[in-house]
């Protein structure tokens, strides 16, 4: 699904994915940029912690962002459908500044949330200015197509990835998260080589792409984001390629971007600062 | 230290780096070519077991060779640096059609062969149109620049691999084996970041690359090799990053090349045929 449409003379709010285990305590540089980008202390926070089967995911979250000098931030806890449905629920979103979307099953957000009311107000309120943070799952669910899941390793293959319908806030990208941590570059480059239209991001852990309404991902955290830009790609086997068979791609742009680099989805131009 | 200088009118041999745990027995492709290319059953290979620690490494590989139907296949037991300096081991390499470095710990290989006449020798001999193979650290003592160690793991980082001499067989690539068994992308990069005049070359176990006297390389086997070429780079932090730190690596290369598929280390072209 495409990110719903921005009405005239508004900006889409920011979407910003985060790698998972990011600090919520010594040094959050990720939450207090987000909580500055919502408003800083007069900020209004909901949390959808649907992804997580735990009950105390939501209100650990509260904490974390009270500690953090927001007063409002409220945890709804959308277990079902049904909740998705919840008019309650949907004005809490569309009151809010900021949504963030906690880590968990990311195929737990998408079976719960899609297609819901809930889902339409996540993605009609980012159209809409209202900034969108998740992270692990809550960032996987962020494309158009989203990664569930997939085997670990360097290597592409034939079956190296699930790919499932994700809520469709930004089009452009195909992202994985515990990127490193979890050795996730072949599940990325089977993604991206299934269709080269997007450029693929591999975000670390405790590492956030900071997705402006201008298209430009700003690098935030601790560790890394690699990303595999495949629009000059000459050749791939995928089509060709059987099960366990080891796969060509040739002419894949790769950038490695720590810290205050950027990347322009927009003009795929990679740089520094 | 640079290729040995071929001579007028000769041409140099193949140099054939090995990811480790190349077929010997069900399906050999990698050594049956390697075979063909010395001759045949006519070859005559020496098996230089230097890098191992284990007495059997060698005999273990005259029988694989014979098995190929090599009669003439000789493991010399170099195992100190006055082993190294033996004229009948010299002559016998000097007698051979192909060299084959085993596996072991490339450190062994340097530490023993490094500056003697025995490495004098391979060097001399391939330059005169013998041709080495190597797996595993056999593979890693080919380049000038030799992978000697470092941290598993994607991401490159200031002491994120240990560079070593090696014999100097080729010196336009760096290379690392066992390369997505053992999670090594991150080795690789730090290596062709630190100096970017060379391709990385990461070789999968039962794959090599097969790189002729025109600099083109051609993958065998049943795994893949991974291709960074730095030519484009256009921004590293590598020289101001901290221990630890993440590195940005802007306008990288990359390519995966399965069985088949060819990389030219003069015109860093690959194909996939």
């Amino acid at each position: 699904m495409c990110p719903a449409k921005v009405a005239e003379g508004e900006q889409r709010g920011f979407v910003i994915p985060i790698g998972g285990a990011e600090d919520r305590t010594e040094d959050p540089v990720i939450l207090k940029r987000f909580v500055k980008l919502c408003g800083g202390k007069d900020a209004k926070i909901v949390i959808i912690p649907t992804a997580s089967m735990k009950a105390e995911t939501g209100p650990n979250y509260e904490s974390v962002f009270n500690d953090l000098g927001i007063k409002q931030s409220t945890s709804l806890p959308i277990n079902t459908r049904d909740d998705a449905q919840s008019s309650k629920y949907i004005e809490e979103i569309e009151k809010s500044s900021g949504i963030f979307l906690t880590g968990g099953n990311q195929l737990r957000l998408s079976t719960i949330l899609g297609g819901t009311p809930v889902a339409q107000a996540i993605r009609r309120s980012n159209a809409a200015g209202v900034h969108v943070a998740g992270t692990s799952a809550g960032a996987a669910i962020m494309p158009e197509h989203m990664i569930a899941g997939g085997p670990t390793g360097a290597l592409p293959n034939e079956q190296g990835v699930t790919l499932a319908p994700g809520l469709g806030l930004i089009n452009k990208l195909i992202l994985d998260q515990h990127f490193s941590q979890r050795n996730r570059l072949g599940r990325l480059l089977s993604a991206v080589s299934y269709n080269p239209f997007a450029t693929g991001i591999g975000i670390c852990e405790d590492t956030a792409a900071f997705i402006g309404p201008d298209g430009v991902l700003d690098v935030v955290g601790q560790g890394n984001i690699t990303v595999i830009d495949p629009s000059d790609l000459k050749y791939s086997s995928m089509a060709e390629a059987k099960a366990g068979d080891s796969i060509t791609l040739i002419g894949l742009k790769l950038h490695m971007l720590s810290s205050g680099a950027k990347y322009c989805l927009k003009t795929r131009q990679a740089s520094p600062k």
